[in-house]
C-alpha cells in the first residue's frame, strides 16, 4: 500500500514545513490516492479485507465530509455495505442534517478515515453518530500519522485499524 | 432504472407540496439510492454504458458536492476515469480549493448529477470548471425533473442525459 500512495504521488519526500510549523520528512497529498479510481479500489479490497480478518460486522460505513467519503463509497461498492456521510459542521441550505444517508438507532458503524493525524475529525464524527444512537467502536484508516490520533480514540473506547503508518511511510 | 429507484424508495408517489409551494404526484429522495450499493452500482453501470453507446471520451468525471460526489465515484471505479469534485461555495478551512482533486487546463470533464431540475448546481459547477480552463459539454444525471434545467444547459452548450425523466417517472 505504501507503494501504491507514492507510486501516486499521494506520499511525498524531502523538507516540508506542516501549517503547524512542525518540520516533516514527508508530505501527504492523500486526495491524489481517494479520486484515482486505480489506488480508491485497491484501498478499499485491503480494508474489506482486514474487515473480514478482524471479524468486523457492521450495519453502516460512515465517511466523513468531504475527504473520507469517495473511501466510504468505495469501501461500501466492494462489501455491499450501506454507507452514510457525516458532516463537520450544520449546513445552512438544503436538508440541514449532520448525517446523510439512511440510518437507524442502535446500528453498528464503522468510520473510515483518509488520514488520521490527531484524529479532530474522527472524534467529532463519532461523537455526532453516537449522539444519534449508533455504536462505533471501530476506525478504519488509509494513513496513521502517529501524532496521538489512535490514543485519543482508544480513550472513547474507539480502536484504530490503518493501512499504513507514519512509520512505515518513513521506512523505519 | 425507475423500479430499481422506486424499491429502493428514493421515488416516493402520494401528494406533495415542494419546498418552492408547488405541488408534485412525487417525491425524490436520492440518498436513499446512491447510498446504497447494489442500487448505486447499477446507476454507475447503466451511465457508463450510455457513455460507451454516446461514445462519451473524457479526462475526469466531475461530481457537485455533496450530493453527487458518491455517483462520481461509483462512474470512476466502473470507467477507470479519475474524479474530481466540485465544491459550491469556497470552504473557509483547508486547502480552501473550489475543486479537490487532479486536474489541468485543457481536459475534458463530464459532470454528473443526482438531480437536475433548475439545473442551478450544475451551471455553478460548469462555470467553476470552466473558469479553471476546463472543456464541458455533457452532463449525465440520474433523473431529470424536466424543470427547465435541460433548456439552461443546453443555452451554455452543455447537453443533459438522464437514466430517468419526470414523465418516466409519472407513467406518462
Amino acid at each position: 500500500m505504501r507503494k501504491a500512495l507514492v507510486d501516486c504521488g499521494a506520499i511525498l519526500y524531502g523538507d516540508f514545513t506542516l501549517a503547524s510549523g512542525k518540520k516533516s520528512r514527508y508530505y501527504i497529498d492523500i486526495k491524489k490516492a481517494s479520486t484515482n479510481p486505480d489506488v480508491l479500489r485497491q484501498v478499499a479490497r485491503e480494508m474489506a479485507g482486514t474487515m473480514r480478518a478482524n471479524d468486523v460486522k457492521v450495519d453502516r460505513i460512515a465517511g466523513v465530509v468531504l475527504g473520507s467519503v469517495p473511501l466510504a463509497v468505495a469501501l461500501s461498492l466492494e462489501t455491499g455495505i450501506p454507507f452514510i456521510m457525516v458532516r463537520k459542521e450544520k449546513k445552512d441550505h438544503g436538508t440541514g442534517k449532520l448525517i446523510e444517508g439512511v440510518y437507524s438507532k442502535g446500528e453498528r458503524v464503522l468510520v473510515v478515515e483518509d488520514v488520521v493525524t490527531s484524529a479532530g475529525s474522527a472524534l467529532y464524527a463519532i461523537e455526532t453518530l453516537r449522539a444519534e444512537g449508533m455504536t462505533v467502536d471501530s476506525i478504519y484508516s488509509v494513513v496513521d500519522r502517529e501524532e496521538g490520533g489512535r490514543q485519543k480514540l482508544a480513550e472513547i473506547g474507539v480502536q484504530l485499524t490503518s493501512l499504513v503508518t507514519a512509520t512505515e511511510v518513513l521506512g523505519k
